[in-house]
């Protein structure tokens, strides 16, 4: 029974602590009246073929079709002859950009409270392409491949963000000081997008320099646009600034313009099924998958209400500090809505 | 006429500020009366065909020669055909360990106030082996080479630094998740050594994890080892930690026990010959060249009078938010021997 005026988004609670921040997140959707229908997709208990890993390909083919979806945390089963759960979907569905926005909670206290900036990930090659090989015995060699298309598709997706959410400037971070081929390429890609976008300042920046300011002064940069290994760790980084990865939303941008919002947290099997796990990450995210789908009134009020329920400190889950419970924490953004 | 109870010690002053950080070195080595008798060699003004860069055979000569040197900051002359000269010391010398002490400075605030840990980097191999090439148009890639050769010796040369140096633990640092051919064979080599050291605990750490409890919690490391561009990395964002790369040593340590101390920072052209720079990093790196000839009651006094200096905070360069010559903190330093 679907009713028709409402989004259809496909949902995977995921693993571990998963289906209860995914619990709270349908709670906090209802209160505050999202038109959006759910479509849940568990992780398989085996291989599909179609997929070679543990995600089926119905669960895919749901994400491709609701053309938005939001994913929990996800355990990489053990054992060989499978593709990690999180590369699959960033393989199979061409998530090509992470998006993830960091900035500082008000009230919530870290050696840092300037930090607001966007890290954006290229996210399907790299040094994720998975070529690796043994050339003799006690030597090894893995290939980082950049391509034209890939770097000019993260480029304009960070140019066009930057324009679309009033940034000033992207920066982007490499280390083609040494990989001059491969990381020259992805900046020559940025040089050609920053050029049809002159009202965006654009910087070159190198990895180690910009981890380096980043400690020092976080507040210096604005949008950041990286190759993928470069946005794995920046991105992380980020997260600490501002308190861990508990707290940081993160989307993945696919072709045909696919969002799959995520929390990029562990799954926490040690505290799941506690009711003691923070939502947040979840949350914030879920509001990263409603401004995709432009529903930005609804995505301001479910942020405000889960910055201030964490700003006014009454409400907060063990990992902030606090003695709540997920569904009293989740009770509490309700409330502010 | 060289005096045969001193010890020569390879110095390049180098480039910019680089001639007025050296001098530094010298007056406080004077004073403190170290034994050492210094061999000037200068960044050659024509690409030596022996190495392939603007650095003279003979200067790395006179390194393999003492066994022992201290390299200012060296700008790499714009142009094609020749190597990097930070590029041709390690490779030449085959300097494999990078060894970078860093800890937070009495006196002087950052946000992070117990940082005191060790960063050890392979410096010369990964993805610093310049193999990278066009594959077809658009397509580049760049390889990573990892040995076992080189990541047993840097393991070795970390465990044996953890020991002889009062430390508790070794990280190391991988993506091995991702790169489990070329960091997985890291990591073996790792827990090969570690084996031999059962007196020092041993983990293993994600690069991205690691970066984000860095941030969060630095005093949750005591000594970490990793491959070359994680290295570069991390062993910047920790100088962030601690205030930048004006402040933290830097050590290089090669085949047969060859040691090339160095400043890590830049050669600051704009404030070059006026006075200006802070001679701390290249101070504090001499210190690590003192320890490596076991001159330890030297480097121990060098080392009290930096810090001190700097904790008094009566005398301190701009950098530092004072408004001391180099040549006034420097005799700051001496007044404190
Ligand atoms: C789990 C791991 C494969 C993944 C990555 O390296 O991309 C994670 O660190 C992330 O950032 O999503
Ligand atoms: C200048 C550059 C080639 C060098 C490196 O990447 O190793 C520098 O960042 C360093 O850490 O010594």
């Amino acid at each position: 029974a679907s009713d028709s005026n409402l989004i259809r988004a496909t949902l995977f609670p995921g693993d571990g602590i998963g289906p209860e921040i995914a619990e709270s997140v349908k709670q906090v959707f209802r209160e505050a009246e999202v038109p959006i229908e759910w479509e849940e997709h568990y992780v398989g208990q085996e291989i599909d073929p179609r997929t070679q890993s543990f995600l089926t390909w119905e669960s895919l083919e749901s994400v491709r079709q609701n053309g938005v979806g939001l994913k929990g945390p996800m355990a990489t089963p053990i054992g060989k002859g499978h593709r990690s759960l999180n590369l699959t979907l960033r393989k199979e569905l061409n998530l090509y950009a992470n998006v993830r926005p960091c900035y500082s909670l008000p009230g919530y206290k870290t050696r840092y409270d300037d930090v607001n900036l966007i890290t954006i990930r290229e996210n399907t090659e790299g040094e994720y392409s998975g070529l690796e090989h043994q050339v003799v015995r006690g030597v090894v060699e893995s290939l980082k491949i950049i391509t034209r298309q890939a770097s000019l598709r993260v480029a304009e997706y960070a140019f066009h963000y930057a324009k679309t959410h009033g940034r000033e400037r992207v920066s982007a971070i490499h280390k083609a000081n040494i990989m001059q081929k491969t990381d020259g390429l992805f900046l020559k890609c940025c040089r050609e997008v920053a050029e049809k976008y002159p009202e965006i300042k654009y910087e070159e920046v190198v990895i180690d320099n910009c981890c380096m300011m980043l400690v020092k002064n976080p507040a210096l940069f604005d949008v950041l646009v990286m190759p993928n290994l470069y946005g794995d760790i920046i991105s992380d980084l980020c997260a600490g600034l501002i308190g861990g990865l508990g707290l940081t939303p993160s989307c993945n941008i696919g072709e045909g313009g696919i969002a799959l919002a995520e929390a990029v947290h562990g799954s926490a099997p040690d505290i799941a099924g506690k009711n003691l796990a923070n939502p947040t990450a979840l949350l914030l995210s879920s509001v990263t998958m409603l401004r995709h789908l432009k529903l930005h009134d609804k995505a301001n009020r479910i942020q405000d209400a889960i910055l201030n329920t964490i700003a006014e400190g009454k409400y907060r889950t063990a990992d902030l500090g606090g003695s709540s419970s997920t569904t009293d924490f989740t009770r509490a953004i309700c409330d502010h809505l």
